[in-house]
């Protein structure tokens, strides 16, 4: 934890998914001490107000913006280290999950800059601890996969994404929410079976956190469209999750929910 | 959070993978109230330090014991709860990956007692971060799966795990320290590179953290063997690993690893 002088340091901390006592003790003590903090739109203001001393900037990155935006928050940490001050690059979840910790990793590493990585809690676990779920489940579920379908900018789509998410027992899919539809009929196509449960959690950890639960034939003829209305969210896929808690969508059209 | 009289309340915690400072600012609160806390042989004494006034019952189960232990479990909590107590059960990591969370809850639920679930930080997350090497990486790897191939008791192989396994473009494979060897062979057999890099980590996030970087080659011929003794470990496999900060083994057996 000690400041190689001149060349400065970055905390790169978790934030968890939304509500301020998520996020570890390690990382609510590095905020209070923090001088700037860099952060993404999705941290809310309770978390950002564990360093009110703090500088605060605001680097607005969601899923599929431009690579460019990533080369800025890299040129920032860089710069504002260098002027020794105590940096924080302040990210939702875990910073090691879907995080692009790798590029600022290397871009801070490149220029000198002792890193130090405080983890957080993933949605995933969030999602799965209210709905009173386990992500994995003896005899049930022995694996779960952590996945996005979303592709970087340059990539080419392809199915790697797909044959993780069946390979698994579970499987949590992010930046996902919005794609249910689309989701669901892959996962059909490449073999889950049609009444598989799948859960829309939107804002876990967040007051506002709601979940609904369809199988998979459902969400593939649209079901969960429109639900989590751009919040953030992800899906949980598996047997593991048959009796999460959560609403269920229009039970007049499929009678034997109730039965699960 | 509120107590149904007489019917208890027990919160299952998630006490993260060994550090105090790695729990949740919640997990923290809810220790400091706690009147009874079972906790598993893992949990570190610092953590259980967090809860000074409760009577605390060690309740040492690690991996292959067998399936009545958890049957007493369960027994036991669901009596300190209906004495109207504060109960906490406190699990390694994250209650709801590999916690057998779901038997305690459908248990307690059964017997009227309401359950509150607070997320934890996994081990793989802590170790990534020890590490500097991100568990998803934009362009190299859009999966992880977290998968353990120990079975329960009852349980027949299968090679699901494997699946699994092989499926994601990270793995971490949890409960299997002292399986390397075993492990590395079976991910080639099943498809994976002979170069692939394989990291075991060992007691992630306490201060005695080691970690040692292999490819699964080097791992099949036993390169990884007995370095854990015995330690709480998971191992780590994929090209997101291959500039993971671990020391290397035998390194004049293996003169290209200082590339990596």
């Amino acid at each position: 934890m000690s400041l190689t002088s001149g060349a400065g340091i970055v905390h790169l901390v978790g934030a968890g998914p939304g509500a301020a006592d998520l996020l570890t003790v390690r990382a609510v003590r590095v905020l209070a001490a923090a001088e700037v903090v860099l952060h993404d739109a999705l941290v809310e203001p309770e978390v950002l107000a564990l360093a009110p001393q703090a500088r605060r900037i605001a680097v607005g990155k969601r899923a599929g913006a431009h690579s460019t935006d990533q080369a800025v928050i890299c040129r920032l940490l860089v710069r504002e280290a260098h002027r020794g001050l105590k940096v924080v690059r302040l990210k939702g979840g875990d910073p090691m999950l879907f995080g692009r910790a790798s590029e600022e990793l290397a871009a801070l590493t490149a220029a000198g800059v002792h890193v130090e990585i405080v983890p957080g809690v993933t949605s995933a676990s969030v999602a799965a601890a209210e709905m009173g779920a386990s992500l994995t489940e003896r005899k049930v579920a022995r694996s779960v996969v952590f996945v996005t379908p979303a592709l970087a900018a340059g990539e080419t789509g392809d199915d790697r994404w797909l044959a993780a998410a069946c390979g698994a027992d579970s499987a949590a899919i992010y930046m996902a929410a919005g794609r249910a539809r689309e989701i669901a009929q892959a996962l059909i196509d490449a073999g889950q079976a049609d009444d598989t449960p799948i859960v829309l959690a939107a804002n876990a950890g967040r007051p506002s956190a709601r979940r609904w639960r369809a199988t998979l034939a459902e969400a593939a003829r649209g079901d969960l469209d429109g639900l989590a209305c751009g919040a953030p969210g992800l899906l949980l896929v598996g047997r593991a999750f048959r009796a999460a808690a959560a609403e269920t969508i229009a039970p007049a059209l499929s009678p034997l929910r109730a039965a699960q």
